[in-house]
């Protein structure tokens, strides 16, 4: 039987080749599968590609998200080789929404692992290195986009400068892990840091999109505006999350004594596209009602239901989000068009972008309130810009301002080198740094490995 | 704190409210979230609706997907009260690929679930079932099409007959589980039969497909075409199942040793999508491909990897197929025009559809060969059409013939009602023809509870 397999094979291909040849109204009959055809054509292509970036980054020890978005890149400039099949996968609505129900289910993952109680015990180092990690970056990224792209709205500068805010925790808490750090109190506090991070993000990621919005309508931009839209921003979290949360552990508890399957999968989608969509309608961004929605359905409330179908939120999503999230990081990279790069400047606003990323990252630095810490892991721990810089990226080339898009594409490319720089450099960096505080630690404490009394010492008593 | 929930909701909805009065640009600021957005609006009241379908039929007895197809029907049909809010679920590009990819790994699972070894040991009688099964209804709906709707091109009878030709494996297997009948031999022919009449089914389809895809182009309709498209058909998945299974065997045995996470379920959606793809090519449907990626896949190939990850295909595959596959049936009802069944005819060519698919499959009874069984309940058993017969006509309502569609809306309706008659009355009907039989057995075999000895004679020697 084995042995006959080899020759199945062969009358196999030799059947399949025959039938390729045949006569050509198989081409015609062809095609009557709908839009979906070339979506699959373009989701084989996007698979393949992550996960061969993906495992080719993560054996260099990087992140497998750079693999993915390099990838991306490659294949959406094979035009530039001539191969121009893979074109359409720019421009299809099918894959641009499977994209973005990506990383809608992205943020409505990183929700579900934040919680707001753990948000609010972090400390004040925390909020601190947060708060200085967002406004230092967002007005060096506005001063280098001002002083380069002179020609520019103020408003594409601001927006330029929220593209750098905000750090992508999945990366720094990858690094940390496989570094066995993820216990350390620096580590807790970029964690802590970077979830307070992720949602300054999307207030400054609201009032940004919100005054272009305004600025489309009426043409002058009030400072009132934004107060409106960080005020509507607020409001809008803190009531999804008070009277959401109060809603959807009322409706879990009754889907608990329902019968049909995957309600539980069902409940929890439809709340994080719903408050994705009302997000969207009241002017902020999808991704904040997504986020909005997995902090809301953080919690005991689904505990019945999800005990009873032995699953758990986190578990149901997972595959999803494995289908659907490298769609999103693919697709980034096809978006960036790397003939933009022979423009002259763009390479040189890219490297200055990246410095302003890094340098108004290592100002976090101050924010470190206790003593004796490794204060430079815990800012270069901030560094990296990943996903985040990315979605906002990928909003601001949609956003249009008097008919322009936000972001146009030579921004969009210089933003993309700047979010694979900073991303790069991190876990190299990192482990120097956290070598470097733990070689200090051990000239502090004596060159010997500490006693037990020595190691009870050196915790320090909590703050905050 | 408990106390002061209640407080804080009321001063949440207080400034949600505000916040929703604000000034009309936010309604301009909307919107900046791109084709993703009616989409969600479109997935909650989907999701939704195929919940509260599926819970109320299944409190009923009833198959869930029932509940989905009416209150899809009900969610599509608003606009005769006056409410067009969800007309756009209609045209909705992102809605129709994410059902199509629905359907796709629906038909995937259906293959994962089935395996070739299975096929072809289930005995003469299941494959003489599933040839009576088939061909008797295929005729019966061809000629009740041709006698009521005379002024109907020939192909379109032809396939309005293929879409009463194959039986819904799922329901019947749900009935049969949930009356623990299971492994009687009566149940495994009608699943054996239903898994060779699924192929059938699938050829049929393909065979129709591509003869009408002849007609358009060349104008002739010849024999030699319709030998053609079954000749690829068959080459397409022997050969789909030989060298895929050989090439994925390996590529599978490679992935096993990469590092990256969700190799698994990236390689094998690929694998789904790009015989879907494939079969799309050669002018057959997209869901033989995937029907013939999942027979592949169902297999040892994958299990050094799997037994890494600690997960199946299936595993990874089912909440995917959670999300998608109510899409699928739920935008079906959507589609059926209810102001179609005012049109005079409708609803008789609707009753005489639902009489030929249930007579059609009385004749299964005739290829039962063991003595001794109940033939009635394998022939019921083979009544329900269920999704494979929404699958044919949604196909048959977008293939166009001569510039028309081949199913009509007033045709894809009736369809849609065989589908939902023939589905009803399977599990009540079942219940009583299985207990008939039951009394039947027992009076052959004297009064009492049968003797182990008894029980012993009553194994029949397995045939084929």
């Amino acid at each position: 039987m084995r042995k006959a397999v080899p020759a199945l094979v062969l009358f196999g291909l030799f059947l399949a080749v025959r039938a390729w040849s045949l006569p050509v109204e198989t081409a015609d009959g062809a095609g009557h599968g709908g839009p979906v055809v070339p979506v699959l054509l373009g989701l084989v292509v996007i698979l393949v590609a992550a996960k061969i970036g993906g495992e080719i980054f993560e054996r260099m020890g990087q992140p497998a998200v750079l693999g993915e978005l390099l990838f991306g890149m490659l294949i959406g400039n094979l035009s530039l080789l001539g191969i121009g099949h893979l074109d359409f996968l720019q421009s299809s609505v099918g894959i641009e929404v499977l994209a973005q129900l990506g990383v809608i289910l992205l943020l409505f993952q990183v929700g579900l692992e934040s919680n707001v109680h753990d948000m609010l015990s972090v400390g004040w180092s925390s909020l601190l290195v947060a708060v200085l990690g967002v406004v230092a970056p967002f007005f060096l990224g506005w001063g280098v986009s001002a002083w380069i792209l002179p020609e520019e709205e103020t408003l594409a500068h601001v927006f330029i400068g929220a593209t750098l805010a905000a750090t992508s925790v999945g990366i720094t808490a990858r690094v940390l892990a496989d570094l066995g750090k993820l216990s350390a109190r620096e580590s807790k506090i970029v964690l802590g840091a970077a979830v307070i991070d992720d949602v300054l993000g999307l207030v400054i990621l609201s009032v940004v999109s919100g005054v272009i919005g305004a600025a489309n309508t009426g043409g002058t931009l009030r400072a009132a505006d934004a107060l409106v839209i960080i005020v509507k921003a607020i409001v809008f979290l803190v009531g999804a999350i008070l009277i959401g949360g109060w809603l959807s552990r009322r409706v879990f508890r009754l889907a608990g004594f329902l019968r049909v399957q995957g309600m539980l999968l069902a409940l929890s989608l439809a709340v994080c596209f719903l408050l994705a969509y009302l997000a969207d309608l009241i002017g902020l961004a999808t991704i904040v009602g997504a986020f909005a929605a997995g902090l809301i359905l953080d919690g005991v409330q689904y505990q019945d239901l999800g005990e009873r179908t032995k699953h758990k939120i986190e578990e149901l999503i997972h595959p999803i989000a494995g289908f659907l999230v490298p769609i999103f990081f693919v697709l980034m990279g096809v978006r960036v068009d790397l003939s933009s790069f022979g423009r002259p400047g763009v390479l040189g606003f890219a490297a200055l972008l990246s410095l302003a990323a890094i340098l108004g990252k290592m100002i976090c630095a101050a924010g470190v309130l206790e003593r004796g810490l490794d204060r430079l892991s815990v800012a270069v721990g901030m560094v990296p810009r990943g996903e985040v810089g990315l979605i906002f990226a990928g909003i601001g080339a949609q956003l249009k301002l008097h008919g322009q898009p936000v972001i146009v594409p030579s921004v969009f490319a210089a933003v993309v080198v700047m979010v694979i720089v900073t991303t790069l450099i991190t876990p190299p960096a990192l482990k120097i740094t956290l070598a470097r505080g733990d070689r200090r630690k051990e000239l502090r404490e004596g060159k010997k490995a500490p006693e037990p009394e020595v190691e009870a010492e050196r915790a320090l008593p909590p703050l905050g």
